[in-house]
């Protein structure tokens, strides 16, 4: 077998068999492959795409390249969450404690933010103490004792995908559906739960801007998921204004904790029971109303927070940041973004506030950036509010004062206005299971 | 400007700017652009193609990535002939000397043969005695004093084109009509001559296997020389049997000296006569047909042959070698190969015709091959020639007897047999201009 004629293949658009996908996975791991080949079939793939059968054979060799966490020694069900990266979007922090404290075991490896998009792994650490950074054994352990873990990626999960995505990243080979879903479920497979829920988010603050494009993304992913086994479905959300109100690490943590008290019930409250509900009904086989009403109960009753304080004392976290979660919001510098308009809220760009909230240090620009965990932007508006000059839209929390004009310049360009009401986006457009 | 954006440009279907080509060929050759993203835009281009304006811009690119052949101190029009190649093409060897006859100046600089196609520089070096490694200086003085002179590259012509070709050689990328022509014609632009007629060859024994291609990449060629203002036409050839009746290097030469002296008349000599004529009508402006006259009275008269002799001469090649050509027949094993079969002959398979002399020492299968300059198939028949069993279909040149058997293996599934005479195909399909 030749990559040569793999490569040409796939340029003349024809199916690649499970052995052609293997020979290229396994020769690229070991660097008989050069990048120069790789890239050549990769840009194939974007172009001419791949069938179902090739998706799954590719996220399989993936999946096959490295380790994969055992979760056998766990009683009971273990679910996983994914969300393709939003701005704003704290969802994990919230749905974790949630169905935790309904007894189903979340065992989760999770990323690091780049770009505007955070990551869960930097919005825990913001939480003094808390260690994200666990040992395979570790992270069983708690699971086992507590039924929750939240850890950075441990082992040698998937490391094609990670090659193979370092590649992607400069050879303008990252938007390709079926490479999306591969390497997404590949690294969910490989961390070993039962049931996967998927967040595909879709609007201008989402990886995929449109509609169609996340529906499809969502389907390729569930599809993956059905043909491993898995109890899989996925939401696909709105991601054309920001999640909740707050943008930034501890900011995120801080309304996390808001809406596990039960002093908060935006948008984010809102999809967070939803994407709860749905690990629930899968995992203990429930209606899904049944499941909702049991997951809005757990955050009413306080066992959803009770249970986000022993999870995070567990990881080593101060748990006075949740007790007292003003602590979070504790940045040097908090100036007022004010309205310059009259009328009503009718956009707030995701993107652009994701943008505004990196300039203040909330975000990676290169893998190498330090972040400033305590930097972001609380929203005082949403989609939809009346506001009169003068009114503050945001309140900037920064360490950098010099950051402050470009942050609202860019601000600036985020809000619309109207005379009239705009109804604001739906939240769930679509489920896929 | 970065790479990545002109990869995702081109990825998307869209016209690259004379900027975004020029950014490309330049990092490439000062290797600020990686091998994989070049390959990864050469895949793209492979699949979306580029237009006529983006093929331009990328042969003018190339072009000055190098040196170029300063033809200005040569008086009078320089003539230059382009074959795509293909299985018993001598006809540089003959057009050469007859358009030089003429008093065009013949300023060419030819490649070496590789797969089953030979090369004229190869050829030529059966010769006792050539030199085909000459200065620039060497060459433009050989011009200038006998009207005539080939030699191997010299300079550093088209490194852009050289370094993408070794890419796009190892990533399935080599059979892209825009990349063909402009890799070409970047290579004779930088060669400076005046005329440029193109010999493209169509069939089996070509690079470019259906008539369609073939054509479209004429087209795109002389689209090219038009643009650059050049005085150019591709004839587009017959490439499904081999031209002529000898295979190999030596065997070639010999051939090439019996039509200049006008004591054959195969397709090989009709196909000489055209492309001269061609030359001819271009560079002195004159009607086709009184052209065409002149090259075959030149032939007839001796002064083609006579201006071989000098050419051979001035380049340190032994002249006996022409005087006496059954010299180039001389290889140390001759063996026939004699037909199974009664009937008319159908089909002589260029390409598998091309693999069995290179079987018996005839051609390089990597570029680091040593070939024999000796070996060689001649043929006995030609399409549409009434055989019987036992008749002589070829004789065997080489030195190796191993090679005899899986040789004539090879031509049983060369020749074609039918109970009906079979025409001979055409010899020029198309002539473009």
């Amino acid at each position: 077998m030749r990559m040569y004629d793999i490569i040409y293949k796939k340029r003349m658009g024809k199916p690649l068999t499970k052995e052609e996908i293997d020979f290229f996975i396994d020769g690229y791991c070991k660097g008989t492959i050069p990048d120069y080949q790789a890239s050549a079939l990769l840009m194939a793939i974007c172009i001419n795409s791949m069938t179902r059968e090739e998706t799954l054979c590719l996220t399989e060799a993936m999946l096959n390249s490295g380790d994969r966490v055992d979760l056998s020694a766990i009683d009971g069900v273990c679910a996983d969450k994914h969300s393709t990266g939003g701005v704003g979007d704290k969802t994990t922090l919230i749905v974790a404690p949630i169905v935790a404290s309904l007894g189903i075991n979340v065992a989760k490896m999770s990323g690091r933010g780049l770009g505007f998009t955070g990551g869960t792994v930097d919005k825990l650490e913001s939480i003094k103490g808390y260690r994200a950074t666990l040992s395979t054994d570790e992270f069983l352990n708690t699971v086992k004792s507590i039924g929750i873990c939240v850890t950075g990626q441990s082992g040698n999960l998937t490391p094609a995908d990670k090659k193979l995505y370092a590649l992607r990243d400069v050879t303008a080979t990252v938007d390709s559906i079926p490479l999306i879903a591969s390497s997404i479920m590949s690294k969910k497979l490989a961390s070993g739960a039962d049931t996967i829920v998927l967040d595909v988010k879709t609007g201008n603050g989402a990886f995929m801007k449109s509609l169609e494009d996340s529906c499809t993304l969502a389907e390729a992913m569930v599809d993956i998921g059905k043909g491993f086994n898995k109890n899989i479905r996925a939401l696909v959300t709105d991601m054309s204004s920001p999640l909740g109100y707050f943008v930034g690490n501890s900011l995120e943590v801080y309304e996390a904790v808001s809406v596990l008290k039960g002093k908060s019930h935006s948008d984010l409250y809102e999809l967070c029971i939803e994407l709860s509900a749905s690990i629930a009904s899968s995992s203990l086989s429930l209606p899904y109303e049944r499941s909702r009403e049991m997951c809005i109960e757990n955050v009413k009753n306080g066992k959803a927070y009770s249970k986000m304080e022993e999870w995070i004392s567990a990881q080593g976290g101060d748990i006075s940041y949740l007790q007292s979660p003003e602590k979070l919001l504790s940045s040097p510098i908090k100036v007022e973004y004010i309205s310059k308009m009259s009328g009503y809220v009718s956009e707030i760009h995701a993107e652009s506030v994701g943008i505004a909230s990196m300039l203040l240090g909330a975000g990676r620009r290169t893998k190498e950036d330090k972040i400033d965990l305590y930097a972001g932007i609380e929203l005082r508006v949403k989609k939809g509010d009346r506001v009169n000059i003068g009114d503050t839209l945001a309140i900037l929390y920064t360490s950098d004062e010099n950051a402050i004009t470009p942050c609202k310049n860019t601000l600036d360009a985020s809000f619309e206005f109207s005379e009239s009401r705009t109804e604001p986006s739906e939240l769930i457009y679509s489920i896929i299971k």
